[in-house]
Order: C-alpha cells, then structure tokens, then sequence
C-alpha cells in the first residue's frame, strides 16, 4: 500500500491544483482566523459557520448566530466580534453558533469547501491536528490562508512544523517542493517565531493595530487539545467519535 | 522618491496578483529553459521567440526558425532542440533564429509577455541580472516558472539569491513575505545547491532522464556575462544600448 503524502499549498488561489480526492484539509491561517476558531471551540462554542461575504454574515444575524467579521484586521463596523481569538473565549459564547467572515481564513474554509475532510489547524493546536492525522492515515494538504491570495511565512511556518513531524513518524512521505520549503523554513524560525515574523507582511499590519498579544497567543504551540473540523452541513465544529463515523 | 522594491511570484499562476506598472520582470525557469536561453544568446543565437504550443513552434519552422521544444524534460519528437543548454551552445546556431516551447519556461515568459520590461534570469547569468536592475532601479518582480504552475524550490533559489544582493545595495527594499521566505532557503542551500536540491521535485524527474550535466551547469553561478531581454516584438534577444534605449 502507498504511504499517505503530505503537501502544502502557499495560498487558496492555487487550491484547484492540489485538490485530491480523499485527502485531509488542513486550512491554516495563524494571524488569527483558524486560532480564534481553536480557541472558540476549546471555549464551548457550538459551532462556527465560515461565511465570505459581510452581507451573508449578517443574515446569519437574523437566523440567532452571533456574527464575527473582520477585514484587514479590523472588526466589521456593527459586528459583535472580530477575529481576536481572546473574543472567542468569552464564557457568553458557550453554545452559541457563530457566523464568521475575515480577509483570508474564511476564503480558504470556503475554497475547500467541497473536499471530504477540512479539519482547521494553528498553531494553538499543533498537537490535535498531528494526532488526528496520524489516526487518519490519509494524504494530506495543508492549505495557507497567506493574504489575499498571496504566500505568507506564519501559515507557512505552521505548514511546516506539521510536515516535521507527519514525516518523522515515517507514516507519510513527501516530494513536494514547497513542503520541503516550509520545513527548511519552520527549522530556521522555530527558535523564535515571534522575532522571525516581526519582519512579515501580515504581522507588521497587525503591529499597527496594537495586537501584540493576540500575535503571542497565535504563536504559542500545543495551547489547546481541541479539533475543529468541518460537518457535513459545512458548519465547523469539535470533533468528536460521531463526526469520526461521518468522516 | 520611493526605493524600488522587490516581489517575488511563485508561479506564473499567481503572476496576475503581483503585476504591476513600470516593473521589471525577472522570468526565471533554472532548470532548463533560461538557463539554456542564457547559453543561446551568449552563443551568439539571433534571437529566440517563446511560444506555449508546439503546433505554434512548427509553424516557426516553415518561417526559417530552428525549432527547439521539451515536454516534461525530454525533446520533442521531430524537433531540432530540447532545452539543454548545451545544445544550445552548439556554433552552428550563431546568427540563428529559434523558436522555444518548454513545459514551465516559456509559459511563465508568455504569462508575463504584456510587461513593460521582461529579463531573462538563471544562476548562469546572475551578475549580469543584477548589474541590469541596479541600473534600471525600477521595481524588480521574480517570476519563478515552477512546476506546471507550483512553486519550485530552484527558482526560488535564483530569487533568493538575486534578492539578497539587490536588498544589499541598499538601493531596494522589500514588504514581501515570498521574497524573504526565497532569502532564507537561498541562504540555507547556497552553500551546495546542488546537494540541497537532490531531493527536489524537478531535480529528481531531471536525474531520471541522466541530464546530470545539465543540472551541474544550470546550478553554477555566473558562468555567462548576457542579459537576454524581451524585444518590442517579443522576442529574446542580448540586451544592447539600443534595447536599452528602447525599454
């Protein structure tokens, strides 16, 4: 039998090159989509809709879900939430069902919607998604938010620290370029990711905005044993045995 | 005035979200198309003329051209050339005109062919990319071919490696996560970049088909003074005064 492989993919715009069937998705978008998903799961969240469009979000307003938006790193004008993962852990989201739409996290959710297994990591939750995969046993497609369509080195970063360890348990194999190049990059930052990204596009943008501790939060490793993964209704929620048996 | 800065494209695929006014785009296919581009003009080939199909190629040679094609590394049936640089060396090309369709080369060349400035770039005639831009001092794009439109670790080498001395003249500046992401892995490799790519996609499909002598010239570093430039009429040609006039 061939051992499962893994690859990345640096931005949702090329997503339609990766797409294979039966594979794991692992949408990525460390400043701060996928981490505020993490910890709002963790939290006691219900579920978590990825939506695209402000306007969709909105109308998820009249249907009872609390709406979270986001674009550029700024909460959405009449929105309860943004995408800080602090917001997300608020004792009054416990059981709540959340619509949310931000500048790249949500697009990624939403590129790969069709696919069998989207599960959301970050680096909040490194572990959970290592251990899901190693039970899966199938290929794996690590898909970067980056911004607007273009590579970063945070979801990167991530992408890489995963494929480390998938390959070192010597379950899966590579012979993807940009795999190799995320991992070559992980071991370079890996001491000091803060310092390494403080030169980055996204994070000098959320720099701006006074987010130094959602930026320390998002950065920290193994914070949270909590698996978002996507249900059959497209809604994010925890995983647990019953969504096992749906997978 | 504003520095001119420096981007880097991972894939002809993406080249729409970075083109931009006034650049200078630096097309760069390592393995084999620019670097045997390179070795062609530095011959003293007339001028070469990408072309994507290899219908469009034949038609070329009715007009006189030699006829140069690859597809997925090995020569097309019936035609003259491949993209070995090697072949593209030989004296009885001098003065001649070609017509070149490779899998990732002249594809990424086309994908870019409406910018106003296009260079051509490969490890062999680097000194020679640099000397150009830091004349021009125009914004500088890397447009890496990659791998039927994935990044590639090789061409992200060639932006790394340009990158690090445009950024160390002082002249240029870059906001761009890929660009740094390139200058990390050009760093890590530089030292055997042949042994670093061993284990990449293409250099593995290239080993296949024996081309170990390719891959040791197209790896090595400043062999060729030449600045192969698109022509007003889109075709390749050695950067003269007149070019220069006329871009």
């Amino acid at each position: 039998m061939l051992q499962p492989n893994i690859e990345v993919c640096f931005s949702p715009h090329s997503y339609p090159l990766f797409r294979g069937q039966g594979q794991v998705v692992v949408v990525v978008d460390v400043l701060r989509a996928t981490s505020a998903i993490c910890a709002g799961i963790a939290n006691g969240v219900n579920s978590i809709m990825p939506v695209e469009t402000i306007d969709e979000a909105k109308s998820y307003s009249e249907k009872g879900f609390v709406v979270a938006g986001e674009r550029n790193g700024e909460v959405l004008d009449g929105f309860e939430l943004g995408n800080s993962p602090y917001s997300f852990m608020d004792p009054k989201l416990i059981g709540k069902n959340i619509a949310l739409t931000t500048t790249n996290g949500t697009k990624a959710i939403k590129s790969a919607y069709q696919a069998e297994n989207i599960i959301i990591g970050a680096f909040v939750n490194l572990g959970s998604v290592i251990e899901h995969l190693l039970n899966q046993k199938k290929n794996v497609l690590v898909l970067c938010a980056g911004w607007k369509d273009k590579f970063n080195l945070e979801d990167t970063l991530f992408a890489g620290a995963l494929a480390i360890e998938l390959l070192r348990s010597g379950l899966f194999v590579t012979s993807c370029d940009s795999t190799r190049a995320a991992i070559v990059l992980y071991e370079h930052a890996k001491d000091n990711l803060e310092n390494f990204l403080k030169d980055s596009s996204h994070r000098a943008r959320l720099g701006k905005l006074n987010l130094e501790k959602d930026i320390e939060y998002c950065l920290s490793i193994n914070k949270l044993n909590v698996l978002p993964i996507l249900d059959k209704n497209g809604f994010i929620v925890k995983e647990t045995q019953q969504n096992n048996v749906l997978l």
